[in-house]
């Protein structure tokens, strides 16, 4: 098992990895009260709820079950969860458990932020994209019809138990989903960890435990580093950012819960090569380099058939990484150097738009 | 013109009080960037709205009215204002401005504290009650069917403008129960204010500009202090909901919106003088002078015809002072000096129930 210290003053908590994490007695040290109140979805609850519920029994134990996917992220949805922990008279002392994947966490967070104005909660991520992005951070939220997590809060776990041993039962496109991040990660900041993912990348598909655990520790590591330099993402944590802009707007066009959150990263993170290519900063290579990697990967390297640049002009606008107007792109000075880019060049952007729209 | 200063670190902000607080250059000073959205209500709107939208012509701004009443906040009456942030593409940062009562304060505290997981937000607080108590404090939020205020945040305003010339269109009624949290700050901490509150009680009713903005910096004063000490409510702050959990029970026996707040808070601050005779504490006289002052500014004495000790008991059971299942209330040691009484004495209690409901 490995720990790990999110350093945030007084909002640090430690995330553990590895197979058989959520069985951990350290599960119990995190809960303050004698009340939990349990979120999952109707896909990890049948498989996992159980096995968690008995290692809760010593609590005051109620359970909510929400709707799979992406499509049910959103305010009015979380009404299940304040009708569970209001009907249970629960207080101010209870604490939320998140047991499913991005979507779980996101929703079970912020109710954790808004109920009474905000009780303890601990998150056990069950995708590995949630595992290595939604451990780290605090962002929480839920979706509007017109943006994608534009209601929401920071807001930190007490601790987060990352197991391994749930990534069994992922379907295959939703590992490679979460590959995507890891690859990001290698892209983003470290050029080492970028050529130690092309050296293990069929182990890790393989899920070999140590190595899952190795990328996952690294992943959240590198994530906790910046997000403590910048927790209310006022500049560095923008960086986070690479491939999603791109990526943002594929999810909008395609609908949410069509393409999964990691594959349009993915594509996101090729077209931020290829915009960077176009700037002279990366080479040919270093674009296939990356188109590869995702390909190996499982994942999809193109913008989905009939998606034009116009598309992307549209979706790219309401995104929230802009600053009165102006687009911003996180590019690559080179492979595992990421940048923010404040003043995008137009003649780039359309370059990549148009090389990588396949009408 | 007034001015209070919250100090909270770096979340702290200034209170402006008097007449034409709303019109002072000062508002500009606040506003960091070029977007606004005005939450309003259909009561104060069409009174004020027009004149402080001509105060921020300069700016990108939009306009939404919601619905007038405790019955509407809810966690879907919040949607509006994030459609229409949305649909104007205002980013993170938007300012949100707050021009109403209490209802309208926390409703759109807590969309500015959601919208991209907070923007920057200032409150024009237009009835007596807002002014006094919810221009300090940050607490914003919804109520649920099943308890008032369960979902929200603890949210700081960039600043207040406490406009004291708006209290000439507040109805009597309304008059009456801001002056009821006014009676509240002198019961819990200050026996010379309040004698003032007494000796100035008709000036006070009467709308005399001074004496008004006196009483209201007097009490934001209290509540700043007490707040900056126990800023997310772990301890002293408690003493702020002297006279409330009578008080919520009232109107959450009566269906919220029925009764208005500060009615429900006089016959909780009348009820707490008793239950802290019962248990020696004041005397008799005591409780007379309290119900005196409610009853000359115009307030109820007595909890709502038909309502009856039971009723109390199961509204209070809910209520989120409680920790681990134990009924706290604040009580007074003497005229001016509220404490937490974690323990309440069930003799005391059920003789305070019995001796105020009128069956």
């Amino acid at each position: 098992m490995k720990t790990l210290q999110v350093a945030l003053g007084a909002r640090s908590y430690p995330i553990y990895i590895g197979p058989g994490a959520m069985g951990l007695p350290e599960l119990a040290e995190h809960i303050a009260g004698t009340e939990v109140l349990l979120v999952t979805n109707t896909t990890v609850g049948p498989l996992y709820a159980d096995q968690l519920c008995a290692a809760l029994s010593g609590y005051r134990l109620e359970r909510v079950t929400l709707p799979d996917g992406e499509a049910y992220k959103t305010l009015d949805a979380l009404m299940p969860i304040f009708d569970a922990a209001l009907t249970a008279r629960f207080g101010r002392r209870l604490t939320v458990v998140a047991l499913g994947g991005g979507v779980i966490g996101d929703m079970a967070g912020f109710a954790a932020a808004s109920y009474q104005r905000g009780v303890p909660f601990i998150q056990i991520p069950t995708t590995l994209l949630s595992q290595v992005d939604s451990s780290v951070g605090g962002k929480t939220g839920v979706n509007h019809p017109l943006g994608k997590n534009m209601i929401g809060a920071f807001y930190q776990p007490k601790a987060v138990f990352a197991d391994t041993a749930v990534l069994a039962t992922l379907p295959p496109r939703e590992l490679s989903a979460g590959l995507a991040e890891v690859i990001k990660y290698g892209l983003l900041g470290d050029r080492l960890f970028l050529a130690w993912i092309e050296t293990h990348l069929a182990a890790l598909m393989a899920l070999d435990a140590d190595l899952m655990a190795d990328a996952i520790a690294q992943c959240c590591a590198m994530k906790a580093a910046i997000v403590a330099d910048d927790e209310r993402e006022a500049g560095g944590r923008a960086l986070l950012n690479l491939g999603h802009t791109f990526g943002h707007a594929i999810e909008a066009h395609q609908g949410y819960g069509s393409w999964l959150h990691g594959e349009a990263v993915a594509v996101g993170l090729i077209m931020a090569a290829h915009c960077s290519a176009e700037l002279g900063l990366l080479s040919l290579d270093d674009v296939s380099r990356v188109t590869r990697l995702c390909a190996l990967a499982g994942l999809p390297t193109q913008p989905p058939k009939g998606m034009r640049p116009g598309d992307f002009l549209t979706h790219m606008a309401v995104d929230k990484k802009n600053q009165d107007g102006r687009l911003r792109l996180i590019l690559m000075r080179q492979l595992g150097d990421a940048y923010i880019e404040d003043a995008v060049n137009e003649r780039a952007l359309m370059a990549t738009l148009e090389g990588s729209c396949c009408v």
